[in-house]
């Protein structure tokens, strides 16, 4: 995170101050990776900041060691697991930072209500407004070290993916195909998986199958759909195979879906907004004759699998240098089939650039 | 789950209806495994359970096959992500079951207060009460098919850490280790992992180190704390091992540690509250000269890795058949090195039964 600009930005967003309390702003204003945030959510942490630059850390003192090590807050309060309540600390805070009549951003979306009811009766007299614009704002520009990070996730998991399948038979599981790919995750520095969906043929369905038993046949279209954790960042990559050769339609369906793929891509431009990229999308679907079903067409990732922007209808936000987004068209066909492809982009001053490395091939790859 | 008992326990808890919304609860009350629920937050759906029996299920659009697939509920609602707001819905919901005047559960301590502010607002006129009793209640007792589940997914973790150990050479490093046993995890059918702590030495002072490239050394204590998915619940266990041939202290301290967790578990009989349990192992840290600092030394398990009740001083929550606990004294000697040992146990009539298949040996085991 770049301090600076997150004090800063309490100001251009006409805070005073803000809460931090899900996992992933957590992880995102510390800077320290601890997965039970995300694991055990009972167990509460918090981070305030204030306009004034004082940070203050209240977390479960299990942790401390790991914060300390980590997090460039100074201001640490523990607290002890079932003997004490972090909204009491958290309360106590707000009162001791005097913000009385002051407006302090909670994440109000994701801040459970009894909660955020005691903050309001037990901690300063302010106006408690919801934080997402900040959160957004904050995040939605990546530093160059999560630029780093994010390339070096997208890469290992295409990586992976492509060494798993080539090494795919006809005959082989949806599971073993799927557990390939994990080895190398891991070998090649994944931290733990996030979720995986590996589809063989009318599997695909189901938008987030789980692999299993089903042997590879061939003729049929795989689908997969993955991301792992690196330092708490997500890594998501799509792909889709034909188990020997694929028939006429197969190859012009995927192949039309990688002209809508790469149409997309080329216009990411800084200055455009974000739903353009949607329309452009929708668009080239009509075009290729393709039915179009998606509610969004892609996201922005870094410590939350969907970040915002959205790539939906809705979110005008304009693309500016040092954004990151998955783009992801998917397309279903009759049998239920799934032709799926995802990359991650980084826009630049000079167009996008592919942050996994390359994009999915034009042609719809065999295994053979 | 047990539907009968879903709709009574609204009797017994005071309740007309609940709503589910946690990932947690929508995938126990649904019996469908939505991974998308934990990964993408943003992406809310609801469960509606009314007294007179009526189960109705809101969820983004995106999921509808794997619902009709998985779940028992026939009163589908599905939403356009982007296009329609699912707290509408629900709202809608409420109002259509005729709600007014009667008590809801909600999950106030995890639904935003946002959300919670739109359904006081826009729902029935109903009284929103806090939903935690009736969820616990609804959980702590496990059916049949989740203490099978469990079982496998105790076991199959027990067995990946111990095949990775047993291949183990000092001059390796945590994240070899920790691969080795994601790749015996995976290919014994887990789907994905939840969390992987691997510790050598003095990486031990942090409670949740990630494996890094630190190599194993003679003389140090590797702990290793881990947890995968199997068809949405969580596995979880822990245990110690030193590199080369103990010293007497570590020999010694390992198995005091081993006695406490040992004496713990025999105790686990029914009629006892959750909270003895507690008390018996920080007597025993006690009486074997450990320091004691842990604030919980143990939790229930199922969707969620932390479930009802916690072993904690003030849960008096009473031991009943049907129940599962993971039992897990930890200790850090003065150099930060971790002792931990972990298992999962159910509670039956006739004493306690060991689900991961046997504990942790009584010796600390030894990596040569």
């Amino acid at each position: 995170m770049n301090r600076e600009r997150a004090f800063n930005l309490l100001h251009e967003c006409g805070l005073d101050a803000v809460v931090a309390t899900s996992y992933e702003n957590l992880t995102y204003v510390s800077g320290a990776y601890i997965y039970t945030q995300r694991t055990v959510p009972t167990r509460m942490s918090a981070i305030l900041l204030t306009r004034n630059g004082d940070a203050t850390y209240v977390f479960c003192s299990i942790e401390e060691s790991l914060i300390r090590d980590q997090s460039w807050i100074a201001d640490l309060r523990g607290y002890r697991e079932f003997a004490e309540d972090p909204m009491d600390i958290l309360a106590a805070l707000l009162r001791e930072k005097k913000l009385d009549g002051q407006r302090v951003g909670l994440e109000r979306r994701f801040l459970g209500a009894d909660h955020v009811g005691k903050l309001e009766l037990q901690g300063a007299a302010a106006h408690y407004v919801d934080s997402t614009d900040y959160f957004k704002k904050l995040r939605m520009i990546k530093t160059e070290a999560e630029i780093a990070l994010l390339e070096r996730a997208a890469t290992t998991t295409r990586k992976a993916v492509e060494a798993a399948f080539t090494a795919a038979r006809p005959g082989d599981t949806e599971k073993q195909i799927a557990n390939n790919i994990v080895h190398h995750l891991f070998d090649m520095g994944c931290d733990e998986t996030a979720f995986i969906t590996l589809a063989a043929g009318a599997n695909g369905s189901r938008a987030h199958h789980l692999p299993d038993h089903t042997r590879l046949e061939p003729g049929q279209v795989i689908r997969t759909d993955l991301g792992g954790f690196f330092s708490g960042y997500y890594s998501d990559l799509a792909r889709t195979y034909v188990v020997g050769p694929p028939s006429k339609e197969q190859a012009a369906t995927y192949r039309s879906l990688g002209r809508i793929y790469r149409d997309v891509i080329a216009k990411m431009t800084v200055g455009r907004p974000v739903s353009d990229l949607y329309r452009i999308c929708r668009d080239g679907f009509e075009g290729e004759g393709l039915a179009f079903f998606m509610p969004h067409i892609g996201h922005s990732i870094g410590v939350e699998l969907h970040e915002l922007p959205m790539v939906q209808p809705k979110d005008d936000t304009v693309l500016q240098e040092n954004m990151v987004f998955n783009i992801e068209p998917f397309y279903r066909d009759t049998q239920g089939q799934g032709y799926h492809v995802e990359d991650l982009i980084l826009i630049t001053a000079r167009g996008p650039r592919v942050l996994s490395g390359h994009l999915a091939p034009e042609e719809i790859p065999v295994i053979a």
